[in-house]
């Protein structure tokens, strides 16, 4: 399906060959527009969510996230914060699963669901299932102010990401990890999370933007990796800790746009099945940040390495990853577990883009998909 | 690498060209053995987990699953039972993932390993670290009597399925779930489960066997069937609800011994990205009881064609699915929620060995894997 009214939207798009790579350059300032009015010195501030939020959040003693897609990813990184952050328990579902699984519905829940467009069909059936129960209170993160499940949400949290056009979600979902990074502080400042914790968490939020620019500098390089994948028919993307949804997120780009058969596993899965896959043929694009999780993702690099797989490696310039025969280092800020994933999200948003237009495929349109999937 | 006594072994393999074959065979007598001597007259023995199970179900508010590969599967599966049928919150964890994340385990969690070996690295160091919280009790479900899983878990429900020689696991997996079911029903009764839909379950349970073995006399359909596969280098794998994993547990199976790279997806997630793939280089196979989802399933399956993905389609014989150009209808027997994943296991099971032995791979000892992955 192509939108009829391309042509005329070309003036948009500004120096930009294509919508894609226009909003994954307008990222920077789309984190920035996130956060603000939002902190004030070193402080998430409750009132953007609106007068009721504080007496919502009082009640909240854990989480239940649903969304789908790209923001089904973003709903798995915040997991990862909210348990280890907030120290509040918390599950995420696909909405389509659960909208039909009947599940156990806790009081004291916090539900969250996460949009772009705020239409998600699914979605937003799985927050009118949710209301059916005594949830604590509905939170939206959402990029589209007039939409159905802002309506139905009891707070929205908006992205402020400006309108997305590109079918591939780039700026919409890192926005999204952005709102979901400020919620997370909110709980953990309910559970008892220092003023020094918080002070330090909101200014590595503030650093994102300029990380992210550090990295959109990279461009050249990715452009360049890029062509050692457009012969390539599959790729297997590893991440540990919040960097597996990130590489979900890596490998669901690269399909999408490059119809390159991409996949992305939890790295400490590999043992127990998809390394049997891994041959020549088959590249590893691994996301290590340098974290207590680098040297077990090492190993499991190391055996990729053995079966003649062809590896590329984003991980901390500090990581002390070098290249060598077969294996390329793209070296990346140092930064923490809270900025972690928007920043290690954009090389593959641009390894992605740049691979679709060497393949010359319809990257801002890409074949069979929809930008809002508002039918179930 | 290859087991070096392999020769010895021949002997054990009966009348079968590999232990793969001879374990999927073994089945219906696996899944009896996992039931001999816990229910009776319609009813679940608490008695079977030993003497201290009573009082310590009894502290049970909720469950944590932890798992890795075949065996985080059947968790998957389990966590749609867990809730749906006994209503308590489940949540089901990667092994990797869990050990490593810092997660918040609350009072009155009743945690669940599952290992075939009951000495898988992740697992085991998952226990250890629940262990140093106040869980309510800790269960292993395991096929080695004398594993580290067992001696460090408060209750060992063992699976009985014997030795399982094949490095892709198969009869573990489906007395995994029936072991699964058992302690599912464990907990309903605890909250309330009538001894009518109780003795309606067990009733389902009990004809597994004889359901099992009615799929498995489809054998030569299947062996035909994989002819269509072994020149494809991708497939998609599709299901919902306990579908689902047993989607991700199929194409794990033609992953681990064929090598094709196949990859699954709730089937609601189709359109969120997926389907860009989809193209005539993608068969598509699709798990599909007669179910509340089943007309859900039908307009997925649908897209999929019209993109000119070739189709097989593994459904109740009474579900209306007909074959047609590029669709295939494999008929399966009429069952429930309960037994559905065993039963609907059984022809992905041989889908996998058929394009194996065609291919030549080395089946019982895939290239890259060992049976149980000891180390981390």
């Amino acid at each position: 399906v192509r939108i009829s009214s391309q042509s005329a939207d070309a003036a948009d798009r500004g120096p930009y060959r294509h919508y894609m790579l226009k909003e994954i350059f307008e990222q920077p300032l789309a984190l920035a527009n996130t956060l603000e009015g939002r902190i004030s010195e070193g402080h998430v501030l409750e009132s953007f969510l609106g007068p009721k939020a504080g007496e919502l959040l009082a009640k909240v003693e854990r989480v239940q996230i649903a969304a789908c897609g790209t923001s089904a990813h973003a709903g798995m990184v915040a997991r990862y914060w909210i348990e280890e952050i907030a120290r509040v328990p918390c599950a995420v579902d696909l909405a389509s699963e659960f909208r039909y699984r009947d599940p156990v519905i806790e009081a004291g829940t916090l539900f969250i669901t996460i949009s772009q467009s705020g239409e998600t069909a699914d979605t937003l059936e799985a927050l009118r299932h949710a209301k059916t129960k005594k949830i604590a209170a509905s939170i939206v993160i959402c990029n589209a102010p007039e939409s159905s499940l802002v309506r139905e949400s009891d707070i929205a949290l908006m992205t402020h990401a400006g309108p997305e056009r590109s079918v591939a979600s780039t700026k919409a979902f890192t926005t999204q990890l952005m709102a979901l990074a400020l919620v997370t502080l909110l709980l953990a400042r309910r559970r008892g999370l220092t003023a020094e914790k918080e002070k330090h968490y909101v200014k590595s939020l503030l650093s994102a933007s300029a990380k992210v620019e550090q990295v959109l500098k990279q461009d050249d390089v990715l452009k360049k990796l890029a062509e050692r994948l457009i012969h390539k028919q599959h790729a297997l993307f590893l991440g540990r800790g919040t960097m597996f949804p990130v590489a979900l997120e890596g490998a669901l780009k690269l399909k999408e746009i490059s119809y390159i058969h991409a996949e992305a596993y939890a790295a400490g899965e590999l043992k127990h099945g998809p390394l049997a896959l891994v041959d020549e043929h088959m590249p590893v694009i691994a996301v290590a940040p340098r974290d207590e999780l680098l040297e077990k993702v090492k190993s499991n690099l190391q055996e990729v390495r053995a079966r003649g797989g062809e590896l590329i490696v984003f991980a901390d310039q500090d990581a002390g990853f070098q290249n060598g025969p077969g294996v390329t280092v793209i070296g990346m800020p140092h930064a923490d577990e809270l900025i972690d994933p928007m920043i290690y999200t954009i090389p593959l948003q641009l390894l992605a883009y740049h691979v679709a237009v060497l393949k010359g495929t319809d990257v801002d349109q890409p074949r069979n998909l929809a930008k809002s999937v508002t039918v179930e």
